[in-house]
C-alpha cells in the first residue's frame, strides 16, 4: 500500500466532509496498492475509512502480491462482491464513491441501504493523482526520452510509398525493442489530408513526396505513458503547408512560455488558441489544447477552455496544437509538459523545427 | 435505429415495470444505432420513453451518421451531458440505469430528482442482446470460419526456436491479411509450461521438442468476436501429456453434447467439470467452462456454476474447459457454441483430436 498517497487522499476527503470511500478505478488502485488489476465485469473496491486500515474487494480469480492478508476481503463469484461492503462501513455516514464505478454496484449498495449519503469523491484522488511524485516523474521521463527514440528512429522508415500500416507496424516493433511495455494508444500515422482527421486510424495510404507524415505516438514505460506528435514533410513543402506548420509551432510554444504554478488550465489553451485565431484558422482547431497524463493516456485535467483550475508543480500534461484541413492537409505539434516549482519542463527532446524528409 | 430491437427491450422493460430507461454501454449503443463509439470519459447515452423516440446525448464531438438528426440531443465540453436529459424524463416514474453508467453521472441525476427510483434495467438489455438475431448470427459465422482459417494458417509457422512473440506477431499479420478488423482480443500463446496460466501473454520464450502449442485467438468480422483455442503438440507427446489432452477433450465433447434450448448454463459447466473431476484434476480446472460473445468477446452470460438461467436459442457462448498443471503443461480446449432451435451448431471447424506438428 502506498500510505502517503492514501494520506494525501483521504486529507482532501475530511475536507470534503467525507470519513469513508470505495475507489474502484483499478488505476487508482494500481496508484494506491501498486499492483494491476484487469476486473473487467467483476467488482473490485478499496475502501478506505479514517483510522482503520484499507480493505480490498477481491474476487479469488485475482491476485495482489502487493497487499497484505489482512487488507484483502476476497469474495468468489458465487457472492455479490458488493454486498460485502456493507458490514464494514458506517451506514450513518456518507460514502464517498469513484466516479467510475459501475452503476450496477451502486444502485446495489443503495438498495441495501449502505450509507446516509452518495457522493462523487474522484475530486480528492485526481487531484492527488494529477500532482506526480518524484518517483512518478522519473518514470513520465523515461517513457518520454523513449518516445524520443522511437520518433528518432521511425523516421528512417519514411520512403515513397510506404504504407501507414507499415509504419504503424514499424512503431510496434521499435516500441517493443526499445523495452517499452505496450503502447499508450493506437499509433497514429497519418499522410498528407489523412492528417486533417485528429484520430484517423493508420490505413494502406501509400506516401506521395510533398505530403505531410503525422505521427501521434506514445509507449508505456513501467506503467507510466508517454504521447508525442510531430508532423514532418516527404520532400518540400508548399508555401501554404509551411505556413500552417509555423502557426501550429508559434501555437505550441506560445502556450508552454507561459506555463508555470498559477496560471490556469484555460489560459494556456487560450494562449494557444489566440495564435491559430490570429492567423485565421481558429475554426480548424477542433479540439482543446490538451489532457493530463499519467498511468493513464488521458487522465483529470482538461488543458481546455473550461477548465478554470490553476496548473500545480508535478502536473504533467499534452500541449498540442492542431490545425485540420479538410481535404487538404493537418499538422499537430504536441510534448509533455512538467509543471515545476518555478515553471515548466518539457518532456519531449525530439525536435520540432520544421524538418523534410528526403525523396530518395 | 435498430426498432426492433428497441422494441424488444422496451417490452422486456414494460414487464420490469419501467417506462424510461438510460443506456450508455457502447456496444449497446452500437447494437441499437449502428453506430460505433468511443466515449471515453464524455457522458453518451441513449433515453428510451414509452410512446416516445428514443434521444441519444451526444458531445458534439462525435458523430452518429446512423442517427437521425431528430433523434440526437447535442451537447459541448461546456456543459454537463447529463443533465441535458433532466427535462426529458418524468420525474415522478423509476428511470432504469444502464448497470455500466459511470457513478458520476448516476449521482448527478441522482442529485437532481432526475427521476422517483433508478433501477438496474441492464437484465432487460443483456437477455435481447445474448439472443442473436439471423445477421449477427451470420456475422459470427464469418468471424468464426476467419478463425478457423487462421489457426490453420499459423502452425505453418510453428517451428524450433520460435518465440511466442514472433507467433502473436504472425497471429497479428494474418488476422489482417484475412479482412480482420481488429482481434477480439491480445492472441494467447504459450508453449509447454507457460499453457500452465489461463492469461498468459505472448513472450521471448523459445519453443522446444516435446512442448505443447496453445493459441488462444480470435478475431473481429464487422464488428462482431470470434474465440477458439486449440493445443498442439510440438512433437510427440509425453503418455501424461496425452492423458491431459484427452480429458479435457472428453470434458468440451460432454458439455457440447447437451447443448440445446433448456439445459442451465450451470449444467454445461457441470457435464464439462465432471469428466475432469473423475480424471482427478478438478482442483486444476480453475476457471468457469465459458462466457457469452458477440460485439464484446465477453458479455452477459456466464457459462459457470452459478448461472441457472436456461440457454435460449440464438445464444453464443464459448465451451472452453482446461487442465492446467504449474511448471509443466496445461491444454485448453474452445469453441463457440450457437444455441439452435433444437440442438447447438458448433461455430469452429478446425480439427480438435490431438494433433502433433512436426519436428522438422
Amino acid at each position: 500500500m502506498e500510505q502517503s498517497r492514501i494520506d494525501k487522499i483521504m486529507a482532501r476527503m475530511k475536507d470534503a466532509g467525507l470519513s469513508q470511500a470505495l475507489l474502484s478505478d483499478p488505476y487508482t488502485l494500481r496508484y494506491l496498492t501498486g499492483d494491476r488489476f484487469s476486473p473487467n465485469e467483476r467488482f473490485l473496491a478499496l475502501l478506505l475509512r479514517e483510522g482503520q486500515k484499507p480493505l480490498l474487494f477481491l474476487n479469488k480469480l485475482f491476485l495482489a502480491p502487493h497487499v497484505a492478508e489482512e487488507n484483502i476481503v476476497p469474495y468468489v463469484d458465487a457472492e455479490r462482491g458488493a454486498l460485502k461492503v456493507l458490514p464494514r462501513i458506517d451506514k450513518t455516514q456518507p460514502l464517498g464513491i469513484d466516479k467510475k464505478l459501475a452503476a450496477e454496484f451502486l444502485l446495489e449498495l443503495q438498495e441495501n441501504g449502505a450509507a446516509s449519503a452518495y457522493v462523487n469523491v474522484s475530486p480528492c484522488v485526481d487531484r492527488v493523482r494529477a500532482q506526480k511524485d518524484a518517483g512518478e516523474i522519473a518514470k513520465m521521463e523515461r517513457a518520454s526520452r523513449l518516445n524520443d527514440e522511437v520518433m528518432l528512429r521511425v523516421k528512417e522508415y519514411v520512403r515513397e510509398g510506404v504504407t501507414e500500416l507499415e509504419l504503424a507496424d514499424r512503431l510496434n516493433a521499435l516500441y517493443r525493442e526499445l523495452g517499452a511495455e505496450s503502447l499508450s494508444f493506437p499509433s497514429i500515422v497519418c499522410f498528407g489530408a489523412n492528417a486533417a482527421d485528429p484520430h484517423h486510424a493508420p490505413d494502406g495510404t501509400r506516401l506521395k513526396p510533398g505530403e505531410c507524415v503525422l505521427f501521434d505516438i506514445g509507449g508505456v514505460w513501467d506503467g507510466y505513458c508517454s504521447d508525442m506528435t510531430r508532423t514532418y514533410y516527404f520532400g518540400e513543402p508548399s508555401a501554404h503547408d509551411r505556413e500552417v506548420y509555423e502557426t501550429v509551432l508559434r501555437a505550441n510554444l506560445a502556450a508552454e512560455a507561459i506555463m508555470k504554478p498559477g496560471v490556469r488550465f484555460c489560459d494556456l489553451d487560450a494562449a494557444a488558441r489566440k495564435v491559430i485565431t490570429d492567423a485565421g484558422w481558429g475554426p480548424n482547431f477542433t479540439h482543446r489544447l490538451g489532457h493530463s497524463i499519467g498511468l493513464q493516456g488521458h487522465e483529470w485535467g482538461d488543458v481546455g477552455e473550461v477548465n478554470t483550475e490553476e496548473v500545480k508543480p508535478g502536473n504533467i500534461f499534452s500541449c498540442e496544437p492542431g490545425i485540420y484541413l479538410a481535404g487538404d492537409t493537418g499538422v499537430r505539434i504536441e510534448d509533455l509538459c512538467l509543471i515545476t516549482e518555478t515553471g515548466v519542463k518539457i518532456l519531449n527532446a525530439a525536435p520540432k523545427g520544421l524538418e523534410v524528409i528526403p525523396v530518395r
